[in-house]
């Protein structure tokens, strides 16, 4: 029997209902196209909804993934995550934000609430992946993240942003992913605390990303710029199926594949051996992605 | 001190002459389009030749890397291979051919020699990715690989067949890489022997794909073919980055990341769930991926 919490109650009913008004919200920024709604069954218990939604005017490709499931993990896995035994339940929602717009950033958030054995605990974050710097676009996605982490712990800000950058990087580019936001895992401390913290930044995603999206939507670009998109696109599927412990282990144990790789951007490039020219708008990027700022 | 075997230099020598030549061959056969040549050094001995064509008329994308690298590996990689102690030398020749016509398969190629302390092996084969089945190709293309494996030991194409199908195997999406061909990896036998078929094997490697090239090259084909070769060019990239050894074990060690990762493909989509028309060339292909057949 899979373990049964409040708080796995409680917080599956919350990303549920943010789930809806978060593809409500974004298909009437879209404007041109619309999520479906994939439900689907895990042989092993439990089960989810995946929304996405494809060639639409602001969105190329968007994913909102909700997910709940539940029963007994592999003996080896188990080993990997804390807790005793090998029972589990795990509540999710995944949100992969893949613009048409080169001048708008890709985005990615993941909440999620793990129960194995008598031990809980939350995870996840928020981060963005731009094409292009503008440093005030930056600075709002990050103040928006930090304000409910400065609601939830002043010093706690630092410590995630940290966290972040040192998740999402590549070792054999020497690049970040993006650049960055919050990440957090197994915070260990009071569990409604933590679930108000983890509601208040799943709340945060939209209003730390789409002001963004409705700014820079518009601006014309042309076949560089859409290169450019598409070649970056090939690092974020890079760190996705060479890094990410979610997209792994989630192949890995078994999980919904289309579910878990519709995280990947819809049109890629991989050129050989590209290196932008010194000084472009493309290079003060990467300069970025290889360094590290503070932003708010 | 790296390990010195004269069989070393052979085959070093001649991965050399062959990767000249085919780079001949392949430009002579696009006529629009060059290899270039990108000498590298490995700071911890050796170094290679990556020689990459973009954007050809036959090639959309084509790499032929030689590498001849030496020195010490870490403790917890020696302890992944064969052989005593950290010492190694490898040499190998890589060969990736993303054709742009998607009539024409996709394929690859490895040859390789590794020394480890005091123990030496061959490894390598070659194998096809088709978007669209031509029976008669796929067939050319293993009954040429046979023919060397039929000279150096009647019964080792079956085996090497087998053991292709089982590596180049996608196991979140229940589906073969592409058709197969040949692997081997550590044969144990006579080293003269071994030598000369893998020799045999590289010498075969473009009779087998080249008159596919030629035969498929010209045909038209419009926007859903051209689609369909770029999704799966996706299942292509989540192999390699996936599952690969080569290519995880390569960036693992530090290899020169350009260099392994010129086998992805130019231009790739990634659409969700996407699946083709029941009994459409694309659906009949995806069928075959599913179940192996035997193909000489």
């Amino acid at each position: 029997m899979p373990p049964e919490r409040p708080v796995l109650r409680e917080f599956a009913a919350f990303l549920e209902e943010l789930q809806a008004s978060i593809c409500e919200a974004l298909s009437r920024a879209d404007g041109a196209a619309q999520f479906g709604r994939d439900p689907w069954e895990r042989p092993g218990g439990g089960g989810g909804l995946t929304r996405v939604l494809e060639e639409g005017a602001l969105l190329e490709k968007a994913g909102v993934s909700f997910s709940l499931v539940s029963g007994r993990l592999s003996e080896s896995f188990a080993r990997r995550l804390p807790g005793e035994g090998q029972t589990f339940a795990a509540v999710g929602l995944s949100i992969v934000l893949h613009p048409k717009n080169p001048y708008v950033p890709t985005t990615h958030a993941n909440f999620r609430y793990i129960v194995k054995g008598e031990t809980a605990w939350f995870g996840g974050g928020a981060d963005l992946t731009p094409f292009y710097l503008f440093e005030e676009d930056v600075s709002h996605f990050h103040r928006t993240l930090k304000a409910a982490c400065d609601r939830y712990r002043p010093e706690s800000y630092a410590a995630f942003k940290e966290a972040c950058d040192r998740y999402f990087y590549l070792p054999h580019r020497q690049e970040g992913r993006g650049v960055g936001g919050i990440f957090f895992e197994n915070m260990g401390g009071d569990p409604a605390r933590e679930l108000a913290f983890v509601k208040d930044c799943a709340q945060g995603f939209l209003p730390a990303w789409l002001p963004i999206a409705e700014r820079r939507g518009g601006l014309p670009f042309g076949d560089r710029e859409r290169a450019w998109q598409e070649e970056r696109r090939g690092r974020y599927v890079e760190f996705n199926l060479l890094h990410d412990r979610g997209t792994v282990f989630g192949l890995e144990t078994g999980g919904r594949t289309e579910s878990i790789l519709m995280s990947l951007p819809p049109r890629v490039r991989f050129p050989y051996a590209h290196e932008s020219a010194a000084g472009s708008a493309e290079a003060q990027l990467v300069e970025v992605l290889r360094h590290p700022r503070s932003w708010v």
